[in-house]
């Protein structure tokens, strides 16, 4: 296969991290692999799978050469990098939420619309994490009979709020009355049914992803999506349990058949739990039930690791697809 | 008020000190006090609110002269010493689930159906704890829009598995490697979506309770509940995200303004967490909300002390309206 050189972009972060790790385990043909962070960050050194690499400062010619750039910066210091990424002609996969809702960049779950990364016009957005773990448990369930109307109640783990989240939790674990700085009340011994800022009509920012995401990504502009996102004091798998309603009438044996063919999926009975997920690529899915008296009704439970699929892996994912069909740099589609 | 003899039926457990906390708070007129406990308790010294009390063995001469006995031990204990009780006649305040269905026993939330107290025929079972949860945060919205289906996520703390549950989670936060004896996986870092044994559809004890009990205590044979009750490291406080649909158009404002004159509830804005009401006999709601396209939908987070007004609070409340209502010996009713 073709050899490129990539960038991570906030290299030194949890999901920076997680990117560099999923690249040399599913062997990604970098020709140069750069480490890119803050100021700060500049000259740590990270080691994984043996190999030691140095972080540099993120500077505008960081960026030139590379024809991918993995984005795990937040919104603000993606806005700030991108007019030099831009300029590299490099394909920016991104996972902040700065680009997802903008009709010219695709939203990607590769299991899902990977055709879409052919659209791009230099950026790709990883969708938020618990509209991944969601949607990838749904889609057998939307394949076979259409989903109309969802409720999820989140059960997500402290690494989707970073390093910072995770060290925040063990230092709580140690010492209760540690104020809390990352999470707006302690999150060790609690939950917190509050990720982002609430709206005016009192719904988190990580609710409107769940249900714009997913609208966006299966184009389906009419999906209902009512949810509860709550913070668990877990390390770093999320949770959902998942009502979905469908357009037709559900045949249970039919799609458990169908989640065990599923690429990325695990049919796992009766139940996943997240801390055995830590390090999986999978999304798991047990608990599937259904009421006889609601035969267009199912409710599941799904776990998976927000650092891999929910972050890394799934942007790591789009690179190999962009790279294997010919799809990294937009003039090459259009000639 | 008249005094009365009461006893405490395993009252080494969790749910047993904290009926011994609650009966001293709330000054409950007792003349004697008894706790009772398995052979292998007999002896212990309990001491709460600077008082001691010497726990005895429950042999058949401990329940003579008991006005009251609150029982706390699990189903087949109580099935055990259900006879002694009968025949002392005490009124059996009963926190297993072991009569909780039976026809001839109130299954009683004071604040939603203490009528019923007046009906006992020397049981009152006291609802399983995720049920009162719910129907305490959802009884204002019943009283006004009429409760027509819901779809609930638990949030559990292992204090519903009593001692052993919490002392599970307290060593597995030292020693993640210590194999779970009490819980299905390993709590601590964890979430597990199960809490009692799964029937053939797949559904939890704790999930049956939570429809059952439910259409009793609120007499609506046709409510559909549909739950998944999931245990999180939280010692001893239970929340719940809830979806509820009304036979009514809801009014938000009105409903608030319901919820903050509700004996028991505390509506907390923007949302309660877990840990904040340790120690309360309160149940908070927060987070509600809704979605303009359906006006007979609502969402809501709500939060209490399991130990509390889960179980302890809610047995002393029934013994209180007995006792003040004249209820509390079944001849006394038919006299």
């Amino acid at each position: 296969m073709q050899q490129v050189n990539v960038a991570i972009l906030g290299a030194t972060g949890a999901v920076g991290r997680t990117m560099l790790e999923v690249l040399l385990q599913r062997r990604f043909p970098f020709r140069q692999l750069r480490l890119l962070a803050s100021e700060k960050s500049a000259g740590q050194r990270l080691e994984c799978h043996g190999r030691q690499f140095v972080v540099k400062k993120a500077d505008r010619d960081q960026f030139e050469g590379m024809d991918i750039v993995l984005g795990a910066v937040d919104n603000s210091w993606i806005r700030h990098y991108l007019p030099w990424i831009r300029q590299s002609g490099a394909l920016l996969i991104d996972n902040s939420s700065a680009f997802r809702m903008d009709p010219h960049v695709p939203l990607v779950i590769p299991e899902i619309n990977a055709a879409q990364i052919a659209f791009h016009h230099g950026i790709i957005a990883n969708p938020n994490c618990a509209t991944i773990l969601a949607l990838m448990a749904l889609w057998p369930l939307h394949c076979l009979y259409g989903c109309r109307r969802l409720w999820v109640s989140t059960y997500q783990a402290v690494s989707g709020a970073g390093k910072r989240g995770m060290e925040e939790l063990t230092r709580q674990l140690q010492d209760p009355r540690m104020a809390p700085e990352v999470f707006p009340r302690p999150i060790a011994g609690n939950v917190i049914p509050q990720i982002g800022a609430l709206n005016e009509m009192g719904i988190s920012e990580e609710e409107q992803k769940l249900q714009r995401e997913g609208r966006k990504i299966l184009d389906l502009p009419s999906l209902q999506v009512s949810c509860t996102c709550v913070r668990v004091p877990v390390v770093r798998c999320h949770s959902a349990a998942i009502v979905a309603q469908t357009e037709k009438q559900i045949d249970l044996e039919a799609l458990m058949d169908r989640i065990r063919h599923s690429p990325g999926l695990r049919l796992q009975l009766p139940y996943p739990t997240p801390l055995e997920y830590s390090g999986s690529d999978l999304t798991a899915v047990g608990r599937l039930r259904m009421d006889p008296r609601f035969p267009d009704e199912i409710q599941l439970w799904c776990c998976f690791d927000q650092l891999r699929k929910g972050a890394a892996t799934n942007a790591v994912q789009i690179a190999e697809w962009a790279l294997e069909q010919g799809w990294l740099r937009k003039e090459r589609r259009t000639s």
